[in-house]
């Protein structure tokens, strides 16, 4: 009586064919990198993923062949996006702000045969290229006429799917075979790669475009301003043709005048970190007379959104934010801050402090917070733990790393500390090794930079643990000021007194240029604390 | 580099734990078969199923064994729904309206070992006892008050479970575990039993809650008027759960004020058959004080949709109808008429025509239609062919078959005659053996009863092919006329004629008090025919 419904695998392919046949006309609209904006379909597609494919076999690659790929968010990416998985090689994501160290690791490391690069990053690969292992061909995704002048040997993209016909048939193998690869961008020690299978990816697009997780559809555009090598591209590439969804790509300009004129394509649904909604918002404001005409919901995620942008998303434009959590090893969704009927009843102010949590779950992921000795703590919204995971779309193991990455129950330790309420929403309230203990207590990083923030002098803020004789660690808020103030000391620490007991309001704010950033553009907590020591801080007496 | 990601096997099981932990105080409202209606929530509902999986082992019952359950849609079944699999045993429906002789078979050719029934459905096993050949234990759905009389040896379903603590974890395993069956109505030899995994109801209900499908979410509550043993209750058992929806659960009555009172509990979403709708609608305009607080939607399938149906729903309810095919091997659902742009985009009256089709496949449903010698045909809208489909919650062969229900391809004969359009939407014509062949072409028999109905004094219509020396076949039109009229002959044929070619239209009506059905409410041809015949029918000259 075992399996007796048909054997059919969840292949990332079936997606495409899907959109190509049910979505055919659907609009994929793409700012190139040779500079037009270009406008085709699922169909277009389709078609180019199939002659993607048929190039790479004929360049040699075989099934389980990892393929670099380092590219703005373009069309042309989404068809290399589904051609590297249809000839079963794997497509290794690429984050261009590596530093050269880290992307010469993580190329050799995962074993890069071969490397496909927007033009404007072929620097990048020249500046490596004689310490990379494993390299059979580069491939400059472009035309001929935009093939960048290099010393290296490389092909030339359109000219190597102009010679194929697209009439071919993906690989088919077992679901759980390696589709796609993404390094974390560990802040110490070596990034690791999470090693996503058609299955996860599949199963996870299945599950983000939930009317309460992307609640995605065949009437939506979507843009995902968050590039495809952040973490899995949070899925977009996949979740978008499985609903049938029109797809925007913005390409590299990532300044607000561009992602505006992207936006005015007809987007109903964009996703991205906060930075780029603060940098939108912001030039915004200076353009009052410029209005979004189709958008309704935006995404938030990679980092704690400040409650600002919400309201402002909000308040002034009418578009509802969906504020998320993730990460790399989730494929990456965890959460989203959509209402529940609990939530969707409550008046206005305090659904807003609803979507200072980072949401609740889809189904096939599962949450528990514990305590240090891996006790599970009470989900009430108050108990703060370490958050762990498990499902279908979560790592199970790192790539090359021979041990599971997860405990013998299945779960996964996300490295992030949260409260749960009763209805499930998590608010995520720092990073495990970020979280500040004072006096046996924990006192939120998170909550402690978000109040900061709200000051109109402050631009960025970072607040970390520093060693205390009495009290193990205080916390030190480190500022950058808004340009052209002079923020005053007292005023932010009075304002997070307002929000904070004494005991947890911060001894000191330093003021700073610039806060250090990991490549995915979060603040990096370890090279401040470095920094800090360098320079030989002590807390005032 | 294979399978890295976490083995989270997909079982129903997880579903139910997602809604307990996430969607904890979601109403399931009921009608109990003690009379009143409960109320409940999917905790109540979870901690329930899992004393039932301890009742269950208690009793004996190990991985593997099929308990056959005839109830009607309760809170009590949805306890049994998850409460079986949670066992490791498999849930098979059985529908109370099979005639004995077919109700002995499925028992028998399935195995079941323990029977699980509603008090009123007791007589029917009564009836059939003695033949049944592997039965251990009868257990009656409810507590010891509402115990029917009875000769046979039965428990108290209430009393096993009060035994039962609920502390336990659901039987784990592979995903391709048989997880439920259920047998098809075949109207001609024995029905064939379809036997769903874990794995493909849960990918079915992850297709099926889909914006563009059911479009289910938490702000949802959802009644699924079809019984949860026709055609496995079409997924909604696990799809309102997964979803974080409310649940109504309309019990036995199935008379339209009870109806109307239960979608008065709050429900946003409910689904049935026309018959249904029809028997709803006529009693509304009897009532016309009477109007939907809160439904907003409502699927109608198993059947071709009478225009009149939607209409109504539509221009005099604000209700939108989304008129859906699938079958009891595709677990169900093949299509949904949801609005893909270019149907959005269209006028009133065209949107209309459209909705007459069955709508589009979701991801995980592949279709094609082809010639009967397996060519396959121009998906225009216009080209009529067998429609196959293949995806992993369509069967892959019957139980105890021993061979695949599908071909090489993977490609399964739904047994019904089809066009596509280019959007993709299906327009069912008829039942491959229903179709009437005349002068080498196809009329479509659901389309000429669809127009019969249209006449204010037919009740309900049967087209059928009569052999014919020359033309092969020719159409007859059966009819029921509405109580209380004496339709006209050639008044219904005019009718007809406004829609069809000439040589399309019927040579003749008969008018009959009453058509032949199958168990799940089909009219039978195959019998009509056999009718027809004994009784010496001749074509008029
Ligand atoms: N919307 C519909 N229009 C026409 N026929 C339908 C529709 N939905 C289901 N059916 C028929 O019902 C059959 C499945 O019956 P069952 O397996 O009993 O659910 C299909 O193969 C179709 O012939």
């Amino acid at each position: 009586m075992h399996n007796l419904m048909q054997d059919w695998p969840l292949r990332v392919g079936s997606i495409l064919d899907h959109a190509a046949r049910y979505h055919a006309n659907r609009p994929v609209i793409s700012r190139s990198v040779e500079g037009p904006i270009t406008r085709t379909t699922w169909t277009d597609i389709h078609l180019g993923a199939r002659r993607c494919t048929q190039a790479l076999r004929r360049l040699g690659v075989q099934p389980g062949d990892v393929v670099g790929v380092m590219a703005w968010n373009t069309a042309r990416h989404l068809e290399v996006w589904y051609g590297v998985p249809g000839a079963g090689a794997v497509l290794h994501t690429l984050n261009p702000r590596l530093f050269a160290e880290q992307m010469t690791y993580v190329i050799n490391h995962a074993g890069d045969s071969v490397l496909m690069v927007d033009p404007d990053l072929v620097p990048i690969i020249e500046g490596i290229a004689d310490r990379l292992e494993k390299i059979r061909h580069i491939i400059v995704l472009t035309d001929r006429a935009h093939m960048p002048e290099t010393t290296l040997d490389m092909l030339c993209y359109e000219e190597l799917v102009a010679a194929e016909d697209g009439d071919t048939a993906w690989h088919m193998g077992d679901e759980r075979d390696a589709c796609g690869i993404c390094y974390t961008s560990g802040t110490t020690g070596n990034p690791k790669g999470v090693v996503y299978t058609h299955r996860s990816n599949v199963i996870h697009a299945l599950s983000s475009q939930s009317p309460d997780m992307l609640g995605l559809g065949a009437a939506d555009t979507v843009m995902p301003v968050v590039p495809l090598f952040h973490a899995n591209g949070w899925s977009i590439g996949y979740t978008a043709p499985l609903a049938g969804a029109s797809i925007v790509m913005p390409g590299r300009d990532m300044t607000p005048p561009a992602i505006y004129e992207m936006l005015e394509q007809g987007v109903t649904l964009t996703a991205a970190v906060p930075t780029v909604w603060l940098g939108l918002l912001g030039w915004l404001r200076e353009n009052p007379e410029k209005r979004f005409s189709t958008l309704k919901r935006v995404v938030i995620g990679g980092s704690s959104c400040p409650r600002a942008v919400i309201e402002t998303f909000q308040d002034t434009y009418g578009v509802q934010v969906l504020h998320a959590w993730g990460m790399t090893e989730m494929s990456p969704l965890g959460t989203v801050c959509s209402f529940k009927p609990e939530v969707a009843a409550l008046p206005d102010d305090k659904r807003l402090d609803v979507q200072e949590t980072v949401g609740h779950p889809p189904y096939t992921v599962e949450l528990k917070i514990t305590d240090d000795a891996g006790n599970r703590l009470p989900e009430d919204g108050a108990a703060q733990g370490r958050l762990w995971c498990r499902g279908p779309a979560i790592v199970g193991e790192y790539l090359h790393m021979g041990e599971k990455a997860h405990d013998a129950d299945g779960w996964f330790d996300t490295g992030d500390v949260a409260t749960i309420d009763p209805n499930g929403y998590v608010r995520i309230t720092d990073r495990s090794k970020d979280v500040i203990k004072s006096g046996g207590e924990w006192i939120s990083s998170i909550d402690l930079e978000n109040v900061a923030v709200g000051h109109p002098d402050v631009a960025e803020a970072a607040a970390i643990g520093v060693p205390h004789p009495k009290w193990d660690e205080r916390p030190v808020l480190v500022v950058v000021p808004t340009p052209g103030t002079e923020p005053d000391k007292q005023a932010i620490l009075d304002l997070v007194a307002t929000r904070f007991a004494k005991w947890q309001v911060p001894d000191d704010v330093l003021f700073v240029e610039e806060l250090p950033h990991t490549a995915t553009g979060k603040i990096s907590k370890l090279t401040l604390r470095q920094q800090l020591n360098e320079r030989g801080y002590a807390l005032p007496a």
